[in-house]
């Protein structure tokens, strides 16, 4: 099982975590632009106090939202009451295969029975108006796979996410949530939550009272299936949104399983797309099962440690009006990598990555996979 | 086009094809002992000649029933009478493709519209007790794939063959029978060959008069594909003959594609598990003719040559007892290769070929994919 293969793990002080806490939820600042921040400044106290002036030197309008030391206080008791507790990823509690993102939430909020979260997960994702045949599918399979001692992952949603979840109920099932823990989205399934919280959990990186958004939803989806070892993608059309976690799992590492379905069926033309495009057809949690077991045996990959040089004087480091303007007016629409940044501006990295840093939390710099960069 | 492909054509004289036939038609003389009979003796006619000395010297408890001239005459005349030309895979109007199988049929029996089988071919197959779905889907397949220049190939069977030729009879269609081209199974389907003749053609291997068994339908199954540049399975249970079609298809080197299914549909499990095995998933038709596009800018591959030695004196070439008895003891129910046997036995490969052939005649040998035979 998957908790074999769990890294040492840190506890954090109450000052570090609020301190994490109030970097995390600062205006621009995502998990990798918090990752570079701590990386570059030693902790999130010393990025707290630089974040003013990098928003400025970045170009920002009017300066950001930082949370103050009392909301976040005043976030984690909160949280406390409602029995979520807030871990980063080099913490116990924290599920494993999501600690190896780029993109892992600085704290994850937990709910639950957490030990599930330590056990091997497969995320089950499809429609939300899903055929009878799909719902009864995706129900069985949930079943088989948490018999199997798999934990389920899934999105909480109607359909093909309330099938899955249901039938893996007793063998612990986790919801992956777009909004804050009290703010459970739709609101119907909060029963269903309760009834995951006995032997499973949920999990959400977003703060207390945020409702979900449209947008938050994908931003989820990478979640679903970051923690999971594969994704199975039971019923979707075209250009559903589970076809976005599927590309998403694709670019994670994660396996992607695809159930088919007839031609004339709309609801499959996505799940049979998938596996044109190369995703494994399965029929029953056997073929799951077999897929990933070689992957089990293998210890979980940590994520690469960022190896760029911290800043050299990390209180006055500032590449200067020459080097920023160059290095922007390289930057448009169209995605570039930092690669091509150092070549073409003939600057250091050091200088590219704090100038992008600065863009960033001015609120003008959009990251998307493989290290690319474009300006909003 | 596969047109541009036909290697040069002979014409057969009249007797050589009576010759021919009067072989074929031989008890025990398969494609493959045909053809290996020709190549060691120079002739059909020399053939037949030793045809009673081998099946004696194999073991044969009686003589084997060799197809009289006069028999054979009048095969060739009444297949005249309705329209059947007998060709041999070296003449005009025999389907390129199928002429380069190991085991293409000596002489087949083509009727109709016989251009058809120039231009290239794509398979159909799949239940006779098909849903309407597949129904549907076959249908619209096979018409989107006719529409596109393919002639489609199939079995005239009820069910997925019968849509499959109804909607491409326009374009053409082939109909490949189980029994004689005077024997229609099943017989309702009379007058849907009628229409297939029209701009399509129907062929056979076997003689007039010969009402299909069960163990035909299988040994047709290798034309179906044969003939096509793949084969689209598009609804079949576990265990359906469709699934034998597509393993034959893919030990013919044919493109193998099937219509996947929901995994609730027992019609569907046998695609499902042909895509599972490696087959390419198509909804569509140009998803067959992408797959395709490169096999036909190819030039058809013709069969390899027999290059084994024909016999040095083919009149009296006798392996002698010695040899014959140590070939025969170390041959059995579990199929051995040809270099297998010139080891084990220490004989040269010109006498085990000859030991084989005549068990063949005999009546006590099969034989297996690469090369392998095994006793009865």
């Amino acid at each position: 099982m998957d908790s074999s293969n769990i890294p040492p793990t840190t506890r954090l002080t109450d000052a570090e975590r609020v301190d994490r806490l109030r970097l995390i939820r600062s205006d621009n600042v995502g998990p990798r632009t918090f990752r570079s921040l701590v990386h570059h400044f030693g902790s999130a106290k010393a990025a707290l106090a630089r974040l003013p002036e990098l928003a400025r030197r970045g170009g920002a309008a009017r300066a950001g939202r930082i949370l103050s030391e009392d909301d976040a206080r005043g976030e984690l008791a909160a949280s406390q009451r409602m029995g979520v507790s807030l871990v980063t990823p080099d913490e116990a509690g924290y599920p494993p295969r999501l600690a190896t993102l780029d993109d892992a939430p600085p704290l994850l909020g937990i709910r639950g029975a957490t030990e599930a979260l330590m056990r091997p997960m497969i995320a089950i994702v499809g429609s939300r108006n899903a055929s009878g045949a799909g719902l009864k599918f995706a129900g069985r399979l949930a079943h088989d796979l948490s018999d199997a001692g798999f934990v389920i992952t899934s999105g909480l949603a109607r359909g093909i996410d309330q099938a899955a979840h249901r039938t893996s109920i007793d063998g612990g099932t986790v919801a992956v949530l777009a909004g804050g823990h009290d703010k459970i989205y739709p609101p119907e399934h909060e029963d269903l939550l309760a009834q995951i919280l006995v032997s499973g959990a949920a999990i959400s990186e977003m703060p207390l009272g945020h409702a979900p958004r449209a947008r938050d939803f994908p931003r989820r989806n990478r979640l679903i299936s970051g923690a999971a070892l594969g994704v199975v993608v039971v019923e979707a059309a075209h250009r559903s949104g589970s076809l976005i976690t599927a590309r998403i799992a694709n670019e994670q590492g994660r396996e992607v399983f695809a159930v088919p379905g007839s031609p004339l069926d709309p609801r499959a033309a996505g799940t049979n797309d998938l596996i044109k495009q190369g995703a494994t057809l399965i029929t029953e949690a056997a073929d799951v099962i077999n897929a990933v077991a070689p992957i089990m045996e293998r210890p979980i990959e940590l994520r690469e440690p960022d190896n760029a040089e911290p800043f050299q004087d990390s209180c006055d480091f500032d590449p200067g009006a020459g080097d920023r303007a160059r290095i922007v007016g390289l930057l448009g629409p169209a995605p570039l990598s930092l690669d091509d940044l150092v070549r073409m501006a003939a600057a250091s990295p050091a200088t590219v990555r704090v100038v992008l840093l600065e863009l960033e939390l001015a609120g003008r710099l959009e990251r998307h996979g493989g290290g690319m960069v474009s300006l909003i």
